[in-house]
């Protein structure tokens, strides 16, 4: 019998805990298993590449659980009202080598993406950082703001998009949202003046056509650069 | 929405054909792939090992269609009432990167090598072939047995097993299987006798300590071996 955890399990656990709250813990699970590191069996991500995107097989183990997680990357599919990103996983037994559990992981992979990045800023940008600017303003993008509001306390957001509708969509649910509600939020007319004076530049894109966003004259001393894409 | 094909369907499609024809129809798919192997991407599975068996991940790709298969390998396992290789595998497209398809595939890999090895040995071994020795008499071996006789015309087996009641055990499920039940059988006292002038040889065992079946004295020229473990 495998267990499984579908995205209305998924939902219903975020919804009762709050997105912020579920962020905090999975950064702090996230952190624990950074300082067991060297317990993991440790591989490069099985990938294969088509003209649209990527399929990727991420296996781990610690001796005890085996694990892998399916993820895909196709940026295109938003056009056709599908998301880039899906995901799903299995933990096993490493004893029987039996499947325990199934799990929907499309959502859990945004947040985990936005906890992990607010994790290695609250370990590398400056202690004093309190703005930020978010160049990309899709799905993604909401996560990342939610967890450096609420783990690092972010105060300020510059938005930028080539999308202005996308930017829009992002500042009408930030001040809907209560871990973001009281934010200062700037739309940005390009990446140079969101990203000015910024403690923190988070980029979150998966365009590949669009590749380079941030270029050197933009970058400040002790600007931290959160590359998620 | 993705589809799931479980055991119970497997068992279904299985029944309602029968395993011998399912086997044939198996092997016929499997041949028209090896048809097709440049249009496949290829890659070394993604093996997990651990004190107890392995975890292995295959993954492949048609350019259309990228699929997967999670199969473990714990020979210890039978010793707790467990299967020895247990597997389930995904199907997906490529153009989307959306998961279609989620298929428990541990009947189905049990017959797919069997289906295999009838399938080398119909391109391989000598036409006239019609004996075949049975190393290793585990669940695996009745597939290959069924596979041999339907596929190849196999008209006498000889079993061995270090456990004899394996092999007692294997030979009732021949007598009472349709496409096996009118084979001469012959229970052999060790590998030697059972090899001895056999057209084909088939290994299947599990266990790496007793990794060494054949030893050079025992092949005859013109003998088909069919390694299976």
């Amino acid at each position: 019998m495998v267990n499984y955890i579908g995205d209305t399990d998924i939902f219903r656990i975020v919804d009762n805990l709050g997105v912020g709250v579920f962020m905090e813990q999975l950064a702090a699970v996230i952190e624990s298993d950074y300082r067991q590191w060297s317990e993991f069996e440790k591989s490069a991500r099985l990938a294969s590449h088509s003209p649209l995107g990527v399929i990727e097989l991420m296996p781990t183990s610690n001796g005890r659980f085996y694990s892998f997680k399916y993820v895909n990357g196709h940026p295109k599919n938003t056009a056709a009202g599908l998301l880039t990103v899906t995901a799903f996983g299995v933990l096993a037994d490493v004893v029987t080598g039996y499947p325990l559990l199934l799990s929907e992981l499309t959502v859990t992979t945004a947040m985990r993406t936005a906890a992990t990045s607010a994790l290695a800023a609250r370990w590398m940008a400056r202690p004093a950082a309190r703005s930020m600017a978010l160049i990309g303003n899709g799905a993604q993008s909401e996560f990342q703001a939610i967890a450096f509001a609420r783990l690092l306390g972010i105060e300020e957001l510059r938005l930028y998009d080539v999308d202005t509708w996308a930017s829009a969509k992002l500042l009408a649910n930030l001040q809907a949202h209560p871990d973001t509600a009281d934010l200062r939020i700037v739309l940005a007319a390009d990446t140079a003046s969101a990203v000015r004076g910024a403690d923190i530049v988070t980029t979150v894109t998966a365009d590949k056509r669009r590749a380079t966003i941030l270029s050197p004259e933009m970058i400040e001393p002790g600007m931290h650069l959160n590359a998620v894409g």
